[in-house]
């Protein structure tokens, strides 16, 4: 089983990593085999390849994560909501986030949702 | 599909249902075979007998739900972050917690899932 301290580690990672620009960081806290749906009801990316190009066009918008309370964790999950802030469409933009993450033995993400509709996007 | 003001005001009505310690209200906004997950990892409770079961016994604690930003409200999905203050063992507690809700054609919630662990959960 994961520990709470390497679930925990994993979300900083991946903020750190988007504070970098460097989608292979992002990547690397994934499993092989894991599974993105962001948003959630969206097509998956399915496997590293899919996901570190995800991440390529991600950071591409210059997106930084930026954590809103403390990380929940739970057995072999964890959750965190955070703002996303980037630039698209030639604006700045805010998105209110949730992401959930599951892990496996080994304390790899196996499954990432991320909750945010409409609503939740802000043109600055 | 449910509409985002469905989903959004399903979440506010069992914020409310805690506020006033009604468990058939909060149990009110779950599709007759929803399934929660609370916290995620451990026994699910499955229908509408088990799960007002389950609210009665939160309730007892003296529960109030305190959201943290913004509600998430995707494709048939919401999720949002809270504070959960309680009294249990003859202590005032407060737990953070993350929720995700999975709503039916009807606006209904079909699944919940709570994420939280003992580091999220505060003395006081």
């Amino acid at each position: 089983m994961p520990t709470p301290e390497q679930m925990e580690a994993a979300v900083h990672t991946y903020v750190e990593a988007f504070a970098k620009g460097d989608p292979a960081m992002a990547a690397g806290i994934f499993a092989d085999d894991a599974v993105i749906e962001d948003p959630i009801g969206t097509e998956l990316k399915v496997g590293k390849a899919a996901i570190l190009e995800f991440y390529v066009q991600s950071m591409a918008t210059g997106a930084t994560l930026h954590l809103q309370g403390p990380v929940r964790v739970a057995t072999a999950h964890a959750a965190f909501a955070m703002q996303v802030r980037l630039h698209w469409d030639g604006k700045d933009m805010a998105i209110d986030v949730i992401d959930t993450f599951a892990f496996d033995e080994a304390g790899k993400v196996t499954e990432m949702k991320a909750y945010f509709g409409p609503g939740n996007m802000i043109a600055k």
